[in-house]
């Protein structure tokens, strides 16, 4: 098959093209259990930057041998194309969404419904992934697509929305009428945040992020209230909120002197979801202490949270604004995500 | 003041008039932390009706003598007219909605947030209510009203809508997206749940009811999906669900057949929620157990659950249609009700 | 292999014996992730005099056909004899116990951790169970056993005990220090929830039984307070509990009554857990209006549950009392607990 | 009457004595709820040092006139001696513990039960304690004392043990057998903890700390297995974990590198309570990301916290060991405990 290759790691992000378009094997049935999938759309991630850096080189591949040659892609969807012999329910031609971690389903974790926090591969990271004509996965992982659904126009769903709806989701678990939530960050994953908790909660929800567009955008699909960030954001949000802060604090920046923002905003008894990444939070003691605020790690959601978001997307009370790449032009993409000019989600197509 | 007072029971509800226009004394500020509240408007509920036929007769007033003459109404919102001497945070004038319950605020109940479940007493139901010009309550039962709402258009939330969003509360912290729940009864608290659910959860709302014009106010407020109740209520629900039945079913009708019906509805580990009442629930044991549903009792709402519904009022997430009469037409407000002339909730207004 | 087959129904248990030791083929691997466990010890459960009875041939076997012959035993234990070829993390001759329901693992109520949920059979119920040599199971119903405990002596863990735990935990999860919980039923699964409640919770153990014997050996395992059911058992509790009753009661006999009494002991705003069943509960609606009781339904546990059970039983935290017998005894063994002559569990031996 | 009076600070904690023995004026009832209790036992707590050393001035005396002088006291239990005129269900010569902060009641987190989060001055911190012949408080401060517990012998449970039980009470509301938790330092609070742990929960009990005293004592009243705190203690504690991490780890000691070490001990999912305070909490968003833990702030627990810790203190499941020291002997044990010469907790005695 085709398949877009990443061969050697760029730190700078300098070159002209990372992927190769090449021919390689076809992923072949394995396990009883396995399924192949004909892409339909493939995501194309800032962590997909952050993998041609390097970034994840300590973490998985210190020696530098051993994940290179990889294909990239860890947000699809697409059609059945083969089954194991024992995979049951699914039939060949079925549309699909692909959750992104490839887990046993025998530990206690999967056992009890957290499937990504067992031990297995995430094609796209650690193994192959999506960047290619087909993609070898598990019958655990396969998410059934209603047919309102057509794979190309939900692949990102499958790891960015996943992210943001399993915040979203603890954030509403405790959010009540005349509570407010605060989203930072009304990009990718944030404004799927948006729509989530306007469909998922009565909370008012203030969006906070720099860009005029993007506050335009998030008031577009709902945001109750929008905060520039502009520096004195924290000051802002505390206006708005009778100076005590907002009961829930979803971070989807994380860096550049976010988090210690975020936490600012963050009311006494109050929860700061932390989503995006890159600095280190630092917060004293006495003050977790005094306001009894709660600091929550968020990791992509279950399989089951996939079937949730997929049933918002089916209600169309979340959507997607996606750009199509065909596969060919996958450097395109990712160069186009570099240079922030992408509105919206890419999709490299077959 | 003057005051509608019920002097006798009617236990066959046939009388033309059952509340004498009277004056009475004006309450008195007796202890530290009273209120006084000047009615703006006073709901006129069912349970008045069964005070008058005698229902609660043998729960409250067994030797007929204690309860009688009695001031009705228990849902009751106005302005302060007079503060006790400790009362701090109101003052004369300020625009309010009465919780029902008179809770002392010491016992463990209503130190854990649980305000309904302490010892105390019920204006309009043990003590006079607020068919009448003033009503005597305490600090603790006044919610202050945002600017946008006004007394008379609000006071039913005090126990008809406190009850219904209790109860929907209740249901919205375990239903998900891509679950259903079923409203029994689009009457004066279905409708308002109906909203409620719409605001708090992504759940697909489905109504039952009789009534193809309570059906239609339904969808005009946001059910997702109705049910005609004709007889096939539940094989229709069922073909609704894929054969499974509803995570959450909240039953405001609770008699005539409705239990054994709502309870089919309900899936497996759903909840069955208990809000209208009249016949007995039986159910066989084993059914309890092979299919682990839960049957939720559900009582008025707390203190901070009325500042909830509040919120959602204020919002424009819940709305309520009132049929003003004056307080010298109670008998008229009454009868119609009893005749289910109402569309909507009656008010009364001094 | 050697298994105690049955091969026709005895209503009215009059029979002097109802299987029949046979030879029948060995159960074999069939699906790449079955296991083969070579039977250690098997509960001999009520349930199974209830299959004899045909108590389960309306819902099971409505034509009389295609139960029988059934080889019962639904609490299994021993070690591994076999597994299928993509079986992981087992090897020939561990130790385990076998969690009775055989589910599929890819329905959602499986994917959420709700094991017994999803569709699939019962072993010893709806297909061939462990009163035998050997028996077919699959890898998801597997629990290795820690060293300290032997197949034998845990078998009737597997469902008696899985019960038993998992209403204990909704109960502890909710209960308080200074809170009570009533446990109506001191026989065998009773005898494990009281050991569960003690180990996992503060608050105080309340034990309902009729026989002295079986109060007494509630008083050695740790119940707080002990009642006697002789017709005036609500008062006593109530008496107990300064006339409000207790927030949770856990009710594992189910019939004869029991349940109105169930209920009556509960508090306001507490749970009634349904384990035992027989007869029907009939409440009235008002009652749960004005009390906000829940009626909670209580299946066998989840796969994690079973691994939790095996923590308490580890560390000596539940013990159970069993009562050997040789596989070749098993009609002894259903004629003494249907005689009551068994005190604690009978487990059959290969 | 007689008080130990603070009237100014001591940066260094070098003087000879800190609070001077003074005729004061009696508390006097000022509003109709309010209560006077005679001091029976006042806790002397770390924090009065602190208090001395000014470590608060900056928050709540920044212009050095305003809280000093000052009756500490903040942990106490005594008899009802005066009460106001609307106080009800207490009557003199009861005895009784005194949560620590005088909450409103009328404020939104007081309604929800969260006292200590509504405004309110916190005596022996912003107004006079118990370090006196008697305090002024609320009604709604008073716990009654159960016969079985006297009051010398229980006041450091008013704000030390209150602290420690209200985190064990969140970190038990998700322990389950067969998991673990881990407390960070077996002091004053942590040796609460432990019993508190033991009551409430069936996970295995962990200890951390440096002191062979302090572990020796932690094995006495329940802990499972100990870790010396002797710079290797997170490999100690992953050995005793499978690599993995408890699912709750309360740190007691907040300072000198252990919030590092106590996160690295919590495992993926699990919850970190930060209790003691001193330093900076130091994490990676991205750590926060992968592993999804919390991080969890805990203040004092609720009045309706402190009854149920004086139930587990009632029926033996918590002790206290108290050293008592006469009133005239406040500097002597405030220099005992800056010298680390206390074993257990100070208690004043007027």
């Amino acid at each position: 098959m085709k398949a877009q290759v990443l061969n050697q790691y760029d730190e700078k992000l300098t070159a002209d093209s990372w992927v190769t378009l090449q021919d390689v094997p076809d992923p072949k049935i394995e396990k009883s259990t396995d399924v192949i999938v004909r892409i339909g759309g493939a995501g194309v991630c800032r962590t997909d930057l952050h993998i041609i850096e390097g970034v994840w080189k300590p973490h998985m591949d210190p020696d530098g041998h051993h994940l290179l040659p990889l294909i990239m892609g860890h947000e699809n969807a697409g059609w059945v194309e083969e089954i194991g012999k024992e995979v049951e329910g699914l039939k060949v031609g079925d549309p699909v969404i692909v959750h992104p971690k490839i887990s046993g389903g025998t530990c206690l974790a999967c056992r009890r419904g957290h499937d990504m926090h067992g031990p297995g591969t995430f094609p796209g990271l650690d193994s192959n992934g999506g960047y290619a004509e087909y993609l070898s996965t598990s019958e655990r992982n396969i998410v059934a697509l209603p047919k309102t659904l057509a794979p190309k126009e939900v692949a990102p769903y499958a790891d960015a929305g996943l992210t943001a709806y399993r915040a979203v989701k603890k954030a509403t678990r405790h959010l009540l009428p005349g509570e407010s939530v605060v989203v930072i960050g009304a990009g990718g994953l944030g404004h799927i945040a948006i729509q989530c908790l306007k469909a998922m909660c009565a909370a008012d929800v203030i969006v906070v992020d720099k860009s005029d567009d993007s506050l335009k955008l998030a008031e577009k699909i709902g945001a109750d209230k929008l905060v520039k960030a502009d520096g004195n954001e924290v000051e802002a949000l505390l206006a708005l909120t009778g100076g005590l802060g907002s009961e829930a604090v979803i971070d989807f920046v994380g860096e550049k002197g976010m988090t210690a923002k975020g936490l600012a905003m963050t009311r006494s008894m109050g929860s700061y979801y932390v989503v995006g990444y890159g600095e280190n939070i630092v917060v004293p003691t006495v003050d977790m202490v005094i306001t009894e605020k709660n600091i929550i790690g968020n990791l992509v959601g279950t399989w089951a949270e996939l079937v949730e978001l997929m049933a918002l997307a089916d209600r169309g009370l979340v959507n997607l604004t996606t750009v199509d790449y065909s596969l060919a032009d996958a450097n395109k993409a990712l160069q186009d995500l570099n240079a922030g000019r992408i509105h919206g989600r890419a999709v490299l197509i077959p």
